[in-house]
Order: C-alpha cells, then sequence, then structure tokens
C-alpha cells in the first residue's frame, strides 16, 4: 500500500477553488493532495508576431515555482536573470497542450496566456498545471464571450493531464513527490475527455522499461484524467 | 467618505493565514483588504561572504508580484531577465525594517530569507509585506528554538508597517489601489509596538508638501500600526 | 509515396564519419539524409556540486543549432543572451537518454559532455543528435580505458533514437523537415538495442490522436532503431 | 567637535563647476566636501511609450559611480551585467525628486535624462546629486527656451537634498563617509525652496528611534538646504 | 625548419570545399591546414537602424568556435550569456574587412551577414574566416546577380587574410597553433587582390619590436595573400 | 590647414591633472584637447584564475564612456546588461599594451586594474587612456614601492599612444573627432620611449590604402610620441 494508503489506481484529493485572484479574465487554485498551484488566465489583443495579420489566436503558458514551494529553497530565476531548462520545458509543455484543444482561427487576433504559478510542490505539479490551466482558459473564453470579444467558444474539448509511475515494480497514478522521486519510470499523460491522447511522455528514470508496459500505463491514465474532468466540471462546463 | 466606506483612519481588515505553505521555516498569507501576500521564512545556515567568520547573522528579503496580481498583466521578471528598480527597493526595505528588530549577533552565523510574493495587489503590498514577513520569522526563529539552534529568540521587539496618504486633502490610512493612485502625498511608515520609528519614507507624488502635516502623519500612522500589531499576535506572540 | 521516394517504413541514409573533429576524446558527424550534427564528447575530471564526493560520474549533452542550418537565418543565442525553451528542452533530452544507459558509478567522479551542434537541419536533428552522441560517448569510453582512467565500459548497452510520426494519416518513419512540418502527430523515440525504451514522447501537432495508434509507432519505431544500430556498430563496437 | 572640524549644523564646502562636460544641454560637476558628482542633463525629443500621445514630458535619472570613487574598488555594473539594488534605488529617487518640481505638461513630448556619475564618494553622494541634477536640468531648460522649444520654464521652483544623521547621540548636517558608516539614523530630505518636502526617508540603521526626532530633524535637514540654494543660484537662477 | 616541415614563408595546405550548407545564399569549408572555419553568407532584405531610409547597405560578421574546436573544451558563449571580448574583436574585425571591399551603395538597401562557425582551431582562424567569408560572400552576390536582386556585383576586389609571427627570431608566415602560443610579435594583415592594405594589426606579445621589423612583415605576408588568392579563385572568380 | 589651426604633425595640448581622483593607488585626469579621460589604478592582492601559484602578476584595463561624453547620449552598458564590442576591443587593446612594459614576475601574485572613464570624447580615446593609464600604473607601482610590496619598479620602459590618419589624402597627427569620422585611414600605435612598438593597428575606412604608406605613418606616429613622454614625464618619472 502507498505511504499516504491510496490504492495503486487511485488519485488524491483534488481541489479547485475558483476565482482565486480577482484580476483574470480565469483565474483558479488547483490542488492534487499537497500540491497547489494559481492558475491565472489573460486575455491580450495581441498574437506573437509570426501571427500578425493571419487572424489567427494563440495560447501560451508560463510556469514557475514559488522559491519555498519545496523543501529547500530554490534561488528566483528572476534572480539569475534566466529560466531553467526545468522551467522552459514545463511551460512549452502546457502551451501546446491546451493549444491542442482550441481552434485558433476561432479565437482571432488574441492571445490567451496561462499562468502557472506553484504554491506548493508535492509531484505532479506539471499535470496538475495543465489541468488548472484548462478551467482558467475555458473561464477566460466563457468572460470572452459574455463580453462579446467571440460567438462561440473555440475550445474543442476538454484537457487534462495526469502522471504515472513505475514504483518497486508497481504502476501507481498520480505520484506524490516521495514516489516520484523513487520512480524507474515516470510518464505523463495528457489526453483528452473523448478518450484521445495530446502527449505522452514517458522517461526511464534509471534503466529501460519494456515496451509492452506503454498500454498497460495508457489504461491507468485515462482513468485517472476521468477523475480530473469530473473535478474539472464542477468549476465550469466545457 | 471613502468609497469602501472606512473611516480616514480605519485599516481595512486584516487576516493572517498561519501555516500557508508546509515547507518553509514560517509561512503565513497576510491579506490588507484586497491585497494579499505569502510571506515565507527559510532559515540557512550560511551568511553572506562580508559577514563569514563573524559570528553574526543576517536577514534578507525577496519580493515579487505575480504577472497577474495586478489588472493588467506584468511581464515576469525572470522572463525579461532583471529585476525592476521597484522590486530591488521594495525587497531591500522589507530586508532592513526586519533586521531593525533582530539582534544579529544573537542569530549565530544563519540567515533568515523572507520571501514576500504578492498574490494580488490593491494597494499597500509593501506593508502588509513587512507586516507578513514579521510573522514568519518569528515563527522561523521560534522553530529554531525548538530545534535547539538558538537559545533566546533574537527578535526585539514587534514591527510593523502601514501606508497612508494625502488624497483630495483629507488624511486617509491604509490606501488601496484607486485611492494610493490619486494620492498627492503618500507615505510609508514602519515602525515598533513600543511606538518608535524604523523607516519613515514620504513622498510629493504631485506637488510638494507642508512640513508641518509629518507629525499628524506619523501619529495617524501608529494609530494604524496598533491594529496590524493586534491582528499578528493572534498568530504568533512576539 | 514521399517525397523523397523512401518507403513508409523506411530510414534516409545514415552515414557516420569517424573522428570528424581531432581534438575531443569523442568526434563524429552524423548524418540522416541531410540533417547533418557534429557530436563531440568531452572528458572532465570533475562532476557538477550536487555529486561531489559521492564517487558517481555525470553524463549530460548541449544542443545548438548554427545560425544557418535551417531555410532562413537563427540570431545566435549567445547575441540574445540565453537559451531558447526548444535548445534547452533538446539538450536535457539527450543528456537524460544516454544517462539511462552508462551506469555512473562505473564511471567514477569524471563527467561527459556530449556537444551536438547541428549544420544542416532537415528534421530528426535531435534523433540524429542522440545517436551521434552515443557513439562518440561510446568512443571516449574506449579512450578512457585505453588511458587507464576506468577498467571496464560504464555503457550498458546501446542508444539510438528516431523520429516517426502520422503524415495525411500515414505513419511514416524518420521524417525530413517537410513531412515533420505537416505532420498531425509527432513522436520520438528513444530504445536500446535489446528493444526497451528510454523515452518516448508523442504529440498532437494539430489534433488528438487515438490512443490505438501508440502501440504501431513504437514497432515502427523499433523498426528504424535497428537500422541506426546498425549503421552505429560500423563505427565503434559496444 | 566634527573629526574635519565643522560644527555639528554646518555644511561641508559647496562647489559648482559650470560648464564641466561640453556636449550634454546642462552640464555641473558639484562637490559636497570631498563627495563629486558629474551631473549631466539631456533632452530627447521623446517620451516613455506609456506617455507616448499625451502631450507630456517626462524626466528621469540614472546614478551610477565609477569602479574607485570609493576606498576599494568595486566591479562595474556594465560587467556584471545588472544595476545593483542600490544604484536601482537612489537612480528613482532622483527621478522623482525632479519631477516634483516641473511641470511635465509644459514640457512637451520630450524626455530629460539626468545622468548623475560619481567620481569620488565621501558621503552624501544622492543628495549631491540630486542638488547637481537640479541645476543642471534648469540649465537644460533655459537651453530649451533658447532654442525655442518652449517658451516658458517649467520648473516650479528649486529643489535641493540634504543629508543628516543621528551619530552619537547628536544631529549631524551633511554627514561624510566615516560619520554616515556609525550613524544610528540616517535621514535624507528632498526639500523646496520654499521650505515643502519632496521626499523624506529616515530609517533606523541600528535600533529604532523615537517618533519626537523628526521634527529636530527637519528644522536641521531644511537649514542645510538653504544653504545648498544658495550655492546653485551662483550658477543658475531658478 | 618549422615542427611541421614548412619553409618559414611556406603557407599551411589551404582547402575550400563549396556549397558545404545548402541553405546559405553563399557557404563554403574553408582549412588551413588542420584549421577548419564554416563561412555561411546570408542576405537579409534589410538594414541596421542606422543605414534605413539611405539606399545603402551593410555587410556584418559573426565568429564563433564550437566548445570543442580547441585542446580543452570551451564553455558556450550562449550559456555564459554573453559573448566575450575576443569573439567580438574578430567579428569585427571580419565586418570591417569585408565591408572595405564591397560598395555599399550598390548593395541597395539590404546586409549580407557572415557566420564564421570554427570546428577545428589549430592557430589563424580569424585569417581563415576572413578569407573563407569572402568567397561565401561572393557566392551571395552572383546568387543576387543570379535572382536579379542587383545588376552588377558591389564586390571591387579580392579580399584575404594572413597571420605571420616572430617566433624564436624568425618570420614565420600563417603560424599554426604552436608557433602563435610562442611568437614573439603577432601580425595579421588584410590585403586586397591589388596589393593594398585593410587592416594591419601589430601585437608584440612578450616585449616591444623594432620598427624595422613592420615593412619586412608586410612583404611576408602579401607573399602569403598570393597563395590565398589562388586558392580562392578555384572556388569562384571574382 | 586643420580646422583648429593645428600643423598636420602636431599634437593637440596635452594637459594631465595628478591625484584626481583621492582613493586609487594611482590616478590622473588626462586631456588630448577636448578629450578627457580619467584613469585609475587600482592594486589587488589577487590574480586571474590562471595565474594562481605562478608567482606571476597581472595588469588588466576596463574601458568605458559617460552617457553623455558625447554628442548625443549613449545607452549605460550596465543598463543594457552587457559590454559593447568596441568597449571590449578597446579594453582588451590597453591591457596588452601596459602588459607589454611590464614585468610580471616582478609584479608577484597581484593585479594591477586600470580603469579609463572617458568624461569628454573628442577622438582619440583609446589612445589618451593607454598614455593616462601608463602614468597611473606608474605611480599605482611607486605606492607598492612605497610600502614595501616591492622592491624594485616592474615597469621596462614608457608607454604612450597616439593616433593617426589620412585625412583628404594628408597624414594628420591625433586626429580629433571631426577628422577621424571623414579618415580614410585610420591608425594607432602604441609604442615606447625607446622607438619600438607595442601594438600597431592600422585600417582602411573607405578604401585599400597603399603599402608604402605605413613606414611614413610610423614616422609621424612616434614623432608624436615624443610629445607625450615628455607630458607624461612631468608628473612622474619612469
Amino acid at each position: 500500500m502507498r505511504t499516504d494508503k491510496r490504492a495503486n489506481d487511485e488519485m488524491r484529493l483534488i481541489k479547485i477553488t475558483d476565482d482565486f485572484v480577482k484580476y483574470p479574465e480565469g483565474s483558479v487554485l488547483i490542488e492534487f493532495g499537497e500540491t497547489k498551484v494559481i492558475c491565472n488566465a489573460t486575455v491580450n489583443e495581441s498574437v506573437p508576431p509570426f501571427l500578425k495579420g493571419t487572424d489567427t489566436g494563440w495560447v501560451t503558458a508560463e510556469y514557475s515555482m514559488l522559491p519555498r514551494s519545496t523543501h529547500s529553497r530554490n534561488v528566483r530565476e528572476a534572480q539569475r536573470g534566466k529560466l531553467s531548462g526545468r522551467t522552459h520545458e514545463i511551460s512549452r509543455l502546457i502551451g501546446r497542450s491546451l493549444r491542442s484543444a482550441v481552434n485558433l482561427e476561432m479565437l482571432g487576433e488574441r492571445s490567451i496566456i496561462l499562468d502557472c504559478d506553484v504554491i506548493q510542490a508535492d509531484g505532479g505539479t506539471r499535470t496538475a498545471s495543465i489541468s488548472g490551466a484548462f478551467i482558467a482558459l475555458n473561464k477566460a473564453v466563457k468572460k470572452m464571450i459574455e463580453r462579446g470579444d467571440i460567438e462561440q467558444s473555440p475550445v474543442t474539448e476538454g484537457v487534462a493531464a495526469v502522471s504515472l509511475g513505475l514504483v518497486n515494480d508497481e504502476l501507481l497514478l498520480d505520484l506524490n513527490y516521495e514516489e516520484d522521486s523513487s520512480a524507474q519510470v515516470d510518464m505523463n499523460l495528457v489526453g483528452t475527455e473523448s478518450g484521445k491522447i495530446i502527449e505522452i511522455q514517458g522517461t526511464a528514470e534509471e534503466s529501460p522499461f519494456e515496451r509492452g508496459k506503454v498500454s498497460e500505463m495508457l489504461e491507468l491514465g485515462f482513468k485517472g484524467l476521468e477523475v480530473i474532468f469530473a473535478a474539472q466540471k464542477k468549476i465550469s462546463d466545457f
């Protein structure tokens, strides 16, 4: 049994606090157990240079951790003057995942920026970020419809993400920090409500893994995604 | 009357949530009305180079705002690769203010770093930061005593900070964003429980002000500080 | 049929030039069709701080593209003063992939740095980099054995990487730039000679894809890896 | 008595060399005793983005110290690639102080940049900078009138700044480096010729100070400002 | 005799590989013995700000070394976030040298950027870069004529560069790394086909040298330049 | 005749103010006509890493221009966060030139840093910097002897630098800004008192120049150097 008494295929408690910050067009605090991330969506009436004049919109994301969201304090990236490779990698993953579920032409020449700021990290910050950012995005879209910016939602379907891994030769869903630290294989799965894959990333942390494990992992992952979709729907339908 | 119906000498509602993040040695969420700041204290067993070998400790602070803690989104300082002048100035003020109330020799060769991250900004973020950081610092000190790092608290007395200003020729306490934006004079006062001054900063925003106003301002400021000290004491005695 | 007349499950011509640069401990030029990458391995008698005193080694990588390795010229990252997210992401992938096939304790407190510099890019630069860097690494290891630094090779088995994708609803192996640009799904697979997975990354570029496609993709990918392993073995046995 | 034999309420010798550098629209070398600062004013026919199209001007400042303006050499900020917090804080103070005495609408869409470069530092570099920059600004304004850029001076009244402090329980005016280093309380006062306050900053360096001291300090400070206004007037009337 | 058996006035073997990279408007790999540099020319339909609207073009260059082009690995400048002084100095020299042989007005408002990336360094990287970059430039110009961008070549005459030096009191042509390391005087000469000087840089590495040596050096240098011009002409007439 | 009525082979008025700043071990203000540079020498009891433990010293230099030392204001390099290529190039030239006249072993494991800060620029800032820095260096050396750090001066002979150029087909000595801007050929010559060359840099600004001109230029240059040596000797013998 897992240290927090969960079954191997059981998610941690998911909690989503609506309207966590008052200024953004969409804002939630999402919690996967002890992992807490503020997800804010900002609508900008501009697009990156490569989209100027194309009538197409953009969705992008920035991920960051508070210095003391972890056991020991990290130096601020603003102090060091540059983003770490990990920050870049996760920010790109969040942005890419959400773009997959948005019809960018229906958005018009506008950007939606998702800021995912981790307040407390206990494993799964990137999957919580994606799952929370999707709600913030969806709420921002509703506000744009209300304001008359767009007529219909460009969101094509629900997006969520979950981590899973092989720990002591057992497949576990939604790893906490302790489990993640000792995982032999680590997978992040971003999927849609209709059961499709947006992104799959599986990494052998210590030694290569059998090809056959992949479908087992996918099955477990989609089981977790269903729980997240249910939690997301309590805050905002999509 | 003020737009939020307060009397001129009335503070906004102060709320302090204890143990907001689980990892830091001290952590609170402090709210001055709609202004919300996470204050985390980290104890480090090292000091800056200029104090090495002196048996003296250090207290320092870093202030930051989430990109969407304000009406419009700010570019992350980590993205731009450098801290703004404003961030530098406020970080230095917080550190300086807290050092004034700590006997650094009693601390031993250790640093306490106060991270003040603004989640939502509605005026007074620097004064809320100082007031919250003092509690986080005090809690970290208690943990150090518990762990046997030090025997006695090096904190000499309570520290809090408040803003005030001249708005439409009236002296107002604890300005919110709207009031702050139209203030003729803006003052930040950092003081101690025994009624002494740690820092006084008064700035004419539009046009220079009469010298005589200063003592009136100090009186109003200390009135506000008393309310903050009372709120701080509910969380942690000092 | 593909524009370059290959069958869907056919790799481009792989060419590996041995000892491309004379100074590094291992150096090859690897070509996947028109994609050309210089892979240099450097052995350093030091490790990153977190490994000091642990008797454990490290393998890391840095990926870069010459400004005019692509159709239009890219501004140098050294000019902009920072690495792009893409560069970070690929550098991390290469390092992680190679570490999976090296027993870091057998390496002793030494680092091997793999520099992958893309001279000409026509799709698959990251998979060519991993496949070439493995040979450079292997050659550096042999040199270390020759010099008596270590007695036995810490390389556990062969590593190679291949890209594949869904283009116009057909699964294609080893995408060139043109195919990559129009891929619906894009997958990078890093695997071992014994048929195990080190890393799998599959991304829906336009719209989410069916879960069932994954095993089909894995099969195609491993078919490609076998061709690369054969090409690698002509330069250096492992 | 003070080490340089001044009375407690006595300023150091103030010397202002006119037209120190030939290119700027206004240029002086100001000396407060051994503290020497070059103050250059540049008129630019542009304003920061937030003022574009508002018919309003801007006044800003940049402060810097030569590497060997102090006892030991400081690393150049251009070498380190970033400005220190202290530099930011002082630059902002200078800019803010001068803006208070300029009618920015009368300036039109133009900027005046004040560069304050410290050649030799012996305490009071920020107050000498403000006092010298005001003269450079005033001279630049006269040149603009001569050139026909503007018809009337937008300068509303004279600005000067002085430091003072509590040293060995005595209030001293215009601290030199040695006095500044041992001050218990350190105050900087920016005021106008008509006796009003632009900025007051008082800091307890060691231990908090009595609120009652503030008016005593203000009185002493304005005494010093009068001496500076007299020195400024010898160079340029305002 | 020299360690590589050359006569004192003998160049190393010069090899120029045409069309080394397929995308640039001009691309060669140039080798001076073991020194190898990729020279790519990019034509941009824009000019730096100071030339906008002047109907005048620009030629500029960027020089860089691969991390392991030398005996020990250099940290990437992109990693350190800034270019070294040496990189700046050489990039400026290459650009300046080529501009001297181009009629910038005939170029129209276009830029040609020369990227010189050193793959393997064995002395004379800057002179090989200039000599190779001139060919890449010349090829780019021919492509512009073919495309109808310009009617005539703005190249006025051939440009090449060579190093020479005083080693053990003997004047040597085209120093390799070992010779360069022990040179008493080091000279770089950039000249034209008609025997004129574009740039002469002579540096006393250890102790100052006799003025009379200069004409001897020039004679030797131009002897080397002739060999380079002959090699260049095999690739592209000018 | 030249615009400032000098003969073609005439230097501008050279003025050297001794002890310009009080803290450095050596400090002068040097003026070549309207060009003014502060040259400060700092002695550090440490050397760069590559000299640690070699009993050898180092001499290095940093050159910088005040933002408004020129007709229009330059953005501070500290603001932009990086040094320009020109700054790097000149700093390196100054350091290299002075090292040529210092016996670094006699210096012991110490560094002398020369800071050359241009206050006003009217052509020839690099040659004035070298000529002034040599005096500051020489004065610092004398102070080291006085303090007993070293017994004998490691300075081997006097160093000075001068610019010259071909303007309207006439060879002119010591160009001012206006002449420099229209020069066809621009040369900087660093030489010693005994008539030897430390560095010669000649650049064709517009079109290549005849090889024969070089000895004429050298003769004119050394004529100028003699005038500078005489001016230097009035301040400090060497």
